[in-house]
């Protein structure tokens, strides 16, 4: 199957808000009259049934100590589901529900790549019954994936992605492929991934904010006990190379605006600090009313695929040269908070 | 002309320490013995001919008042070489030499996104005979960039670049071209620029740590009194729609690491504190023992190329797959300080 999809530039001119005013007075202003709806607009006006309220028991709540001035600081993660990783995620589960990390600490913070956590000492016990998982883990074969989904793929694999339309600005034999990394990038069940032509296997993608498995050397995978998250540019090199397994949707500056480290790696020396984790659980284990809740803008929803063709096409009044295209980590999947408002642009 | 470059895996093996040890023990212990070197060794390796020294008068050194602990916060931005933004950097040379910045502040810092600083009042006078920088100063004229460089673009927009060689996995018809917001991306005189087959310009991008000049809506360009720095996944939608003058080669995380603002676009309240600039000036206004001293790796030298792929190809005893492929944003100018030490991982 062949498509040939046109953009329509006419049916998605956007405006909105400006991205970088001069000041702060400019930037409260209220946003200038416009026809058409900025990227975050139109997820603001996105249907309720466009979101997917995350399950409990797949949002993992870790509470640092509070900050200098007692502030709270929790930071939330949302798992990947089935057929993901699953490996690592079921150990995590094991780990949060022996309240392994409680005590454990924020060891590592290396400017724009990785913040890592997990236990400084090496010598705390892990729970018995920890899956090893192996390195082909790392993907995910396409047969695994929902019969929509792996359809989906299969489409995309022959036409390349919905992406690569909007992205194409050049002629049918040399479009603008969008990805350095893979032959193509997609969004599915709500995640950035990545394929190859040959449609055999996707594997997630290391996005700021994805939550990845710190490992020994291969053949080593890691257990999930150890932990990083990305704060820079989105270190794809790793992709494929180690396990990725959710993402933080809340609670992200915690981690992203910790005090870099200065040892080796960004590990910290003997005379920086650690953050102290308070503990770890998943949502299902906290009292109901202490439980948080948050839905992510389902990645298969028309108001998603609007949203990413305007991050792609930027038409707000700020800008003048739309850039064409985009790479998928410049197209966050939007997550809300309950009580259900609009994100934090 | 058409090239053919094959990339020899065998000429490139490469070696070296581990990406995501589990624990700072790991990470501290010797690297495994290889036999060729990772790209930070090949960035160790280079010869002194390889390395740039910057001039002074390219130099902006940014005090930021002492953190909590009293320690100082040096902030130094690289400026851009002619003819690239000249006119917003020769208002900023000027800014500097009055000591306009001195008492000003970082008043927005947005996850993922920009730190951005300069007058929060908007009243401070600006100094006279700031130029008014049109917007096609976005987008550089190859014709105006030094023979040498403009020969080599002329080449690569036929030739697409060596980055799309180096990443080449696919077919002759199809290649994995790197970049989603351009025809293609390269260096040029030490900077990452994009340009698109036409071959007529070419427009610097925004990877993490350049500093661009904020603006009001079009056609207004800024002055360059107010900049941002970019502390996220590159903004690449931004490029050709802000000026871009410099990046930051030190002190990076005195800027990453801030706390974030909570405002619209990340600016503060007024319940938040914005961080003090104590002062701004290029470095040949210092005294000569007080001025710092960097270099960068040319980009026209082959351990750049070697550098660039490696980065491209990870064959770290860490790594199971190499990518094949690289973004221009993943694969940061080396710079190290005087004493040449080598640069920090």
């Amino acid at each position: 199957m062949t498509r040939t999809i046109t953009l329509s530039i006419a049916a998605v001119l956007l405006a909105g808000c400006a991205a970088l005013p001069v000041t702060s007075a400019l930037a409260q202003a209220d946003p200038p009259v416009a026809e058409a709806p900025s990227p975050n607009a139109i997820v603001d006006a996105a249907p309720a049934a466009d979101w997917v309220e995350i399950a409990p028991s797949d949002l993992m709540v870790m509470q640092l100590a509070p900050d200098a001035q007692g502030k709270p600081r929790r930071v939330v993660i949302q798992l990947m589901p089935p057929p993901f990783s699953q490996g690592w995620i079921g150990n995590m589960r094991k780990l949060a529900a022996a309240h392994w990390w409680d005590g454990t600490s924020v060891n590592r913070v290396q400017d724009n790549y990785v913040v890592q956590w997990g236990d400084a000492t090496e010598k705390k016990p892990l729970p018995e019954g920890l899956a090893v998982v192996p390195e082909s883990e790392y993907m995910t074969p396409i047969a695994g994936l929902p019969e929509r989904v792996s359809g989906e793929i299969g489409d995309q694999a022959e036409a390349r992605t919905e992406m690569t339309y909007y992205a194409r600005q050049g002629s049918e034999a040399f479009p603008r492929v969008h990805d350095a990394y893979s032959d193509y990038s997609l969004f599915t069940m709500g995640w950035p991934v990545a394929s190859n032509d040959d449609a055999k296997s996707v594997w997630p993608i290391h996005c700021y904010g994805m939550v990845g498995v710190g490992r020994d050397l291969s053949p080593n995978t890691g257990t999930g006990a150890e932990l990083y998250t990305v704060i820079g540019h989105a270190p794809r090199h790793l992709d494929r190379n180690i396990a990725l397994v959710g993402r933080v949707i809340d609670g992200m500056e915690y981690l992203s605006s910790l005090p870099r480290g200065h040892g080796q790696l960004g590990f910290y020396t003997e005379d920086e600090s650690p953050t102290p984790i308070v503990s770890v659980r998943l949502a299902n284990e906290l009292l109901v009313n202490q439980r948080p809740r948050f839905a992510y803008l389902s990645t298969d929803s028309a108001a998603f695929a609007q949203y990413a063709e305007a991050r792609a096409n930027r038409r707000d009044p700020f800008f003048i040269v739309p850039a064409g295209g985009a790479d998928i980590c410049n197209i966050p999947v939007p997550v809300k908070a309950y009580p259900w408002v609009k994100p934090a642009e």
